[in-house]
């Protein structure tokens, strides 16, 4: 309720400030019997970590995940799996002067507004650093996703002006270029706009994309808890997301029907679409077909120009904001897509077990 | 979990299908003291009711409302409010054709995937018709609101290509055009749009944006339950939108941090913003500026064309879509956004009740 | 949140007072193909009945339930199944001095120091006509337990001093005797005391007990969801309970460990308990034994002597309550136990579903 | 819903085994602004440590609680508060021989039945350090509550057959006897008592009780979510309570109305009760007086005599525990007690804020 809560059968709740002591998360509901070490998550964690000093900040981040709870003789148990990553290289002084003055972009104005004051070292809770753990948790749901043969794979689309070209897409690529765009050629050309704007002192938005596949058709609830309505939520409340879209998103609002609609076929016995403009849900529920979600990442709100704000007085000031920033959110948000998508689908798919009257022997499968 | 359920504090439960005997939710939560009557309710019921046959649907719903239980001598009690309303003009026999094929652009399919079976009598719980219960229960949502000074707008902002100038936005007008565009060239506009549409037995899509104003700051949970993230999820819920938008939503990926960030001022003692390009929420929280929503609607998937599909055994057949259907679903669906956005905001007032410790006057303020 | 919603996958939200137009249930989260039919309902209704002019109170109550969604060619839909009951026989005149003074054991006072002011008539919310939502509900719960081999059985264990003698224990004498007895002498002599009490113009309590039969090991939730701790919140949610035990209950407090364990056996490859103090649950999980649960309930708080008492000024003054009550609220209220530990458990066992990790096939066990 | 998860605004969510690496917990919820210290929750852990080598096991538990998250500069900051206690004495090897066996009045055979495997660590997530995370949590709850002007006070009622003499209540003694008993002399023939068990090589029995003064009138939610439901599932779940009674509890089953009935009285202008027989809960809510809730507890499992069981093959043999259990669990269960009841009261006070409609000045009663 107070928000740092997720899921319903898979459950998880992250905790810890950008500059205190450490951040963690603790999944309830994830089922017994995963083969699960601190590899399958550091894999994850190490995704979100600064990739290179051109683009993303030179923090030393070492975050190393421990496994405090939930797992014994390296399966999963059932019960709360307590994941936690130490803050090490944080330093409290670095940001101690924001203490006094709204950063324009940023949660800081918000945050006193709501509970009277704030934990103002590096963001507090509104920090970047709170998706430590959704990543931890995401990583243990990508997992039991792969069993059961669905994948989660989410790239840079965008990066300021510079799009991927979707001819030339390649998983492997995306995955190990800096901007995380799935395109050599793009790759280079948004680091060459990235670099600019560093020389400009400013930050770029970008959009990233993700896909999953085998999915199976059935996996939604209707009304409010809608699959893509579920992904709405997931990724908008990644920090500096401003807009979601589901398939074909905002360009089916200028569209006919009839160029619109996804037309059933049957292909060896299964149905297919000949299109997936609806991003591979009907109704709130899965086709069966690809999903498609998209966001769009507004520019790193800390630049290095002089801005104009207030103080907590709301006194008007010009500020310069020191240390070191990201001039870009999206390649380093890339993982944490992946993460919220993985978290939401598992959840529905978990939830879906219930849908049907289960039969006496699907519902005893497990007794001897 | 089920997906009929929506809000934490103030929370409402939908249920009813397009051609059952009836439609209706129950809010639980609720504060007693507010005056409330069937009038309230009505007001907004009537404005998702078909407006003129040239772009809506002919059918007679007459949609009367009846409070069942929760109000007594004109105010809430604090108790379960439940509405209801009646189905009346709906006729089974004429949907019946449509148990045997999946429909392009509809639930049919997957809703079998689910459940093994469907109500297939008017697409059942899948129907536009369940808006009902959400508008209903927004209806005393926004009267809550009301008297905490925070008013709700939506309105059609494009139909196709044609777009309000927001030069000429006037609510009154968006209130009484047909299409619910505040700007009666662009209604104009877009019903000879929609005619042209109708005569090629083609839909076509539209946008639609809500505003909320008076909403102070600090409203929002962070992180999971962020006001934009649970905005998404509303919107993103209503049967046919595939996009979300907050503030300038997909424009910030192509900007840079320099145009995009919006500097504080103080302005009388209060801190207010230079430009809104957020939407009225830094951090997943509110700033006290206004809230701007966006949703892209697709088109309506009933067109009269023939068009290919299968049968429930998957074989391919072609099919023609008889009864009555709107050619655009964003004018009804006007109403919809407004009241999923006043539960969304209502709800994370409330919620914000206890965001800081009370203060054991202000705890006990109802005693005397 | 607010209250009137129970249970987490199997979820039920109950509405309506006892004068006004109806009382209702809506139940979200049944397994779609589940048959169903009004009839199925109405039994259960039926036994919450007033059953004899001599205990229980004239009043006619009808009490015909309506399904008003969710079930479609006689089967669940797995879409919310809304029930409602219209009250016909209820007149406010006949509670309306009540709105000024507190009734002593009655809600009055605590509804006015919640919410302001209340829905005197009958008791409004707290009324035990509550019940009709959650006996509603609790008929198609038993429904489904039924098919998955789970009987749940409650009856009268105590009216006053007066017994059951659970040597002469017959389900079929406790469904048809007045006081929900399972023995036909204590009946009698229950009913005997109870005509002795109704001359004093008094009141008195009761015991009564429910048996969950058929269910396996396995079920219930670690920690704070544990098996016995929902149906400790289920039971005490009850209007008049003020405790329930669990196994040989408040018996354990005087007990050597060495008398109260319950040994292991093994039975023809099956593991079962020598003897069943523990009532059928062992660290919050369902053990495969029978379950045990007992509430005692209060005598009905309606008595027709003069009370003292205040009005809402806080003037003493003394009362007569008018009207026609139950001199026992249990063998109207076992019908409600049942139903309230069937939705507890059958919620259990939807939530166990997914407790270990799904292999492929199981998980893919619809699919054709 | 996995069950370690409890609570709706100020909600906690508990982690950790028996032998594992910590335990811990994270309160979502918490106002801000509370002045916290370690020092605060170590005070309420230390209460449940083992008092004394003549009750209690010897085994050294440190329990170190460490903060980390949702306090700077000294205060809750609204945000997610992370405590963890590492374990630092258990040895796995002393209980590696219960993985193959079931030991009677345990839950290895009900873990195993659910998840297929279990932590058998000494009862890993089913063992009485499970409470750690509650009593944590519940020491932050305590002082939120004694800031509203509210008191918990819980303490053992009898030990087997020996009672606390109520007349000889005292607060002070209860708080530093070895059994917790407020009276000294029963105190001296318990542990006599508990002296002749151990010598017996038997465990035994208790009951405890909770007093909740200066509790408003108001709180608790109608029908599901009563004051009195939510504590009996509160007090449930507290590993070995058997049995949950508010007020006078299993009596009144016995009592004539005219006996059990508390007349209300006034005393200068405020609304008192001249008996307390129900609890201080009518209809699920608060009544201003004292709230009463009492919980029996069974003989510790682990006794030291041999007892018959099963292995998991179900083959049933012999077996002696051997490790260090305490003969009574009551009196380290009473701060768990305590702590369970301020939850669960504080929640219900939380949620009751938004009972009635907030006048526009109270809600924004944090704005300048």
């Amino acid at each position: 309720m107070a928000g740092s809560t997720y899921g319903s059968i898979f459950r998880i709740t992250t905790w810890g400030e950008s500059h205190g002591k450490a951040l963690g998360v603790v999944i309830d509901g994830c089922p017994a019997g995963l083969e699960l070490t601190e590899e399958d998550i550091q894999r994850y964690l190490d995704r979100r970590k600064p990739g290179a000093s051109s683009i993303a900040t030179p923090r030393k981040e070492e975050d190393r995940v421990e496994i405090l709870s939930g797992v014994f003789e390296g399966r999963t148990t059932g019960t709360p799996i307590s994941l936690m990553v130490r803050n090490t290289s944080q330093k409290s002084g670095d940001y101690s002067e924001i203490a006094s003055f709204y950063r324009p972009g940023h949660a800081d104005y918000t945050y006193d507004a709501k509970y009277g004051f704030r934990d103002y070292r590096g963001g507090g809770r509104s920090s970047g650093r709170e998706t430590v753990g959704r990543v931890a948790a995401g990583a243990v749901a990508c997992k039991v996703l792969e069993r059961l043969g669905v994948t989660v794979y989410a790239y840079t689309r965008s990066i300021g002006p510079v799009e991927a070209d979707m001819e030339r897409f390649d998983r492997e690529i995306g995955r190990r270029t800096l901007t995380a765009m799935p395109d050599e050629r793009a790759d280079e050309a948004a680091l060459r706009y990235l670099e600019e704007a560093r020389q400009d002192r400013d930050s770029v938005g970008g959009c990233m994309e993700c896909l999953v596949e085998g999915l199976p058709p059935g996996i939604g609830e209707p009304v409010f808890d809608k699959l893509d309505a579920n992904l709405a939520k997931a990724i908008m409340s990644i920090g500096a997301v401003k807009a979601v879209e589901i398939g074909d998103g905002c360009r089916v609002s200028a569209r006919r029907g009839s160029e619109n609609n996804d037309e059933f076929h049957g292909r060896d016995g299964v149905i297919v679409k000949a299109s997936n403009h609806g991003g591979g849900i009907l109704g709130g529920i899965s086709d069966g077909d690809r999903l498609v979600v998209r966001a769009h990442v507004k520019p790193t709100p800390s630049i290095f120009r002089t801005q104009k704000t207030v103080n907590r007085g709301g006194e008007e000031i010009e500020i310069n904001i020191r240390g070191r920033h990201d001039p870009v959110i999206v390649p380093r948000a890339v993982v944490v897509m992946e993460c919220m998508t993985a978290l939401t689908v598992l959840d529905a798919m978990l939830m879906n077990m219930s849908a049907r009257m289960p039969d006496i022997e699907t519902f005893y499968r497990f007794r001897e």
